[in-house]
């Protein structure tokens, strides 16, 4: 492709990409097609010879546009969002240009002295302690496996790296603990760093859903009794299920008692800590050894983009860092070099999305988007508890609601409610109008609405009410 | 950001991008910053009130372009390249600005067919076995990581997942085997999965720098008189070094023999098998159970964009499944949900700019391009063999050429070759008109040029040729 035709369909999809901005509500939230529906479409093998870019695009609107689920919608209330904005498109767009890899100072040095300036202002904005250095990683599972790789070479002094798990460094088994309601990426990335499932540790959670100090502390003391080596503390700020806000500063307390290393997946709830009035939801913070929260979730910036932060970038480093030959440059001694921060090598030019997004919003700005989105919830949880067949499930801190239909009342059996409940979610989802996402609490199904989007406004979320309201008059006599 | 001002700098930016690739040789390729420079013209704290675009927009250029190492350079002949192309770009445009997840089917139905569609195109025109199923990763550091946990819990009857390396499970330590000239990932990878740095066993190389089969044997059969678990062998088609080639049918027969897992790193090199006269590099794959290599390198797709192939994906899906109840959906035994095949969670749709690059090029397309450069590099050799004060110091099977200058001859130390060789990239890279790393072989320092960018031409190897040329009248006599 030549520059100008580059040119010309450039200047094609940036219209094209406006439009579908401006108009993504007049598409079913969640994607219609049937499994194996997209692929049937798409030739099983590849073309010889080049085709035009007026066929390409042209399927990619016939084809892939209604394979897709529209995360960027405004009625888009599932999981927790991954949300954008035109500022970030444009950046990505740049990056993309550029197509540079951040591996190294010299490999652009304005990758790796931008993401320094940005990460520290995500610092300043967060209220994060002074000393914390930050790195952009793609998402919070890979910065949480480096935080348990470094909590593991630390319990190690540096040998597990070395030697290995079976090397005879350890005299016991090295434990994890987090909530039971803590991501699946703790476990997942556990197994990954060898530790094994059997050795993370579900301390409980109160009825709010957040990890219980005191049971932590007993499972710490029970496990050196046993010849276990406790190693590392998992806290969430905003579980997955309900934002549940798991309380650092005991936590910590306890961490730095029995000497363990303390991270903090905030992965969504991060975000909430650039308001004055949310930051105490990090109260604890200078007493943890790692943080992470996504940019990409809640902060308007193209996933993905993670922010992860250490205490002490040594420890990062040298657990992570490995040099050979064809990667030394004379500056190694004197820049950063981000190679040395993650588990991959490559690294794409993130930082240039955060700085146009925060530059573009200002502080203050994204502080009045992250207020709307937390009243509307607040409003949402309301509706919820007014109506005398719906009922909350958790407290909302944050932007999410758990919440339920239940017409029948204190005697209505679990699985009649999880019947019900999947019936909603199912005929309000398949609606086309909003899409929202389910989990369990205490072994109850819930439903769960989460407001994030960019686009998202009031009456967006008092749409998703009445289409709520709506299925129930279908549902409500249905029971057993 | 409203639409309409999107819509706005949107057409800015493409013009912007079109001119830059058009004019990028008119930029040195190696930035020129120094340490901080950068850093030092962005504020040190995050702006509260928005900014406007322009100002975003002019501070990008002004600040961060003179930060930037142009790996679109045409002149780029550094690392191996990490290149792209148009159509590429306009793909990532579109990925940005849907922004999706694609790590659920229901998430973007379209983004898991088309991947599951254009991994088949990739293996079918690399020649791999029909059984292989593909997965897009971020780097091969990734994918090599999947790979090693793999090997770890087939090893394990799939109980270090559960129980951990200290659960009692494996009676001695796991052993990796790959060569000497292995990417340092592999070692990096092993530490993290836990088996340590100590349990990565470097295999002999020949004069090619290939590994040698006879040793691999040899070590294998020695670890398990002594009580050693052979686990896995990661062999390279491409060292990053050199682009020696790891024979894969001996390397594989011994690795069945001893029923060891099997992964190919052939990050860059794989590309080059979609040449019908280049297949053979690959041969022997029928033996392998993963293989890896990255489009981004050298497919003109941007980076990142790592093709992981298996042939057993319920090995992969086993080893990294984990299944919360907020992530299940009703179609999860109908689909393919690839937040299974990897580390991650969450993923970007990088299906598209496969599909974009693939059909736009046309399979002859690219194989044309490729061609090129094979081309190229070797009449690159050619000059380097012809000239007196250079020599070769590896066999140059593909795209990429290790050379000294050395006009002293044979009676030369190492260490005056290496102090000269230096000043030699040195110069040549602040010159600003090419862009070339180094490695050393066995221990000998060489300079080492790959060419592989999107845009490079004959005329561009040529012009790195004379700028080499050009640096030895000055070196020339400067002995010790």
């Amino acid at each position: 492709m030549d520059h100008e035709t580059f040119r010309r369909y450039g200047h094609e999809l940036i219209d094209w990409v406006a439009d579908y901005m401006r108009n993504v509500e007049t598409y079913p939230v969640l994607s219609r097609v049937s499994p194996g529906e997209i692929r049937d479409r798409v030739p099983p093998s590849p073309p010889e010879e080049g085709e035009t870019m007026e066929a390409v695009i042209e399927d990619f609107r016939r084809i892939i546009l209604p394979g897709i689920t529209h995360w960027n919608h405004p009625r888009f209330f599932a999981y927790f969002p991954a949300n954008h904005s035109g500022p970030s498109i444009l950046a990505e767009l740049l990056s993309a240009a550029l197509g540079i890899n951040a591996m190294l100072w010299q490999t652009s040095p304005a990758a790796t002295e931008l993401e320094e300036r940005v990460m520290d202002w995500l610092r300043q904005m967060l209220g994060l302690p002074g000393e914390f250095r930050g790195v952009i990683q793609d998402t919070a599972s890979t910065a949480t496996l480096c935080a348990l790789i470094c909590a593991r070479e630390r319990s190690s002094g540096f040998r597990i790296n070395e030697k290995g798990f079976m090397g005879g460094v350890m005299d016991g088994a090295l434990r994890i603990y987090t909530s039971g309601e803590a991501h699946s990426s703790v476990e997942k990335d556990a197994r990954i760093a060898g530790f094994g499932s059997q050795n993370v540790v579900k301390v409980d959670v109160d009825a709010a859903f957040a990890m219980v100090p005191e049971d932590l502390e007993k499972r710490i003391l029970a496990d050196r009794n046993s010849g276990l080596i406790p190693c590392c503390v998992v806290a969430t700020v905003g579980t997955t299920s309900s934002t549940a806000l798991d309380p650092l500063r005991p936590i910590g307390e306890i961490a730095r008692r029995y000497g363990l290393w303390l991270h903090v997946d905030a992965a969504l709830a991060g975000s909430a800590a650039i308001l004055p009035e949310k930051r105490w939801i990090l109260d604890g913070i200078e007493l943890v050894d790692s943080f992470v929260f996504n940019p990409h979730k809640w902060l308007f910036t193209n996933f993905d983009c993670s922010a992860f932060f250490v205490r002490d970038p040594e420890a990062l480093t040298r657990t992570l860092s490995i040099l050979p030959e064809y990667l030394k440059t004379d500056l190694d001694r004197q820049v950063t070099n981000f190679r040395d921060w993650g588990i991959q090598l490559g690294r794409r030019f993130r930082a240039l999305k955060l700085w146009f997004v925060i530059r573009s919003y200002g502080v203050e700005g994204l502080r009045t988007k992250l207020r709307d989105h937390l009243r509307w919830a607040q409003e949402f949880k309301e509706w919820v508890e007014k109506d005398p067949d719906f009922e909350i499930l958790a407290p909302v801190p944050l932007n999410t609601v758990c919440f339920r239909f239940n017409p029948w009342g204190e005697g209505a059996s679990a699985e009649d409610l999880e019947r019900l409940n999947k019936a909603v979610l199912d005929e309000v989802n398949r609606s086309g109008r909003i899409f929202i996402t389910h989990t369990k609490l205490k072994g109850d199904f819930s439903l769960r609405l989460c407001v994030g989007q960019t686009q998202t406004q009031r009456h967006h979320v008092r749409e998703a009410w009445e289409a709520l309201c709506e299925t129930r008059t279908v549902k409500k006599h249905r029971k057993g």
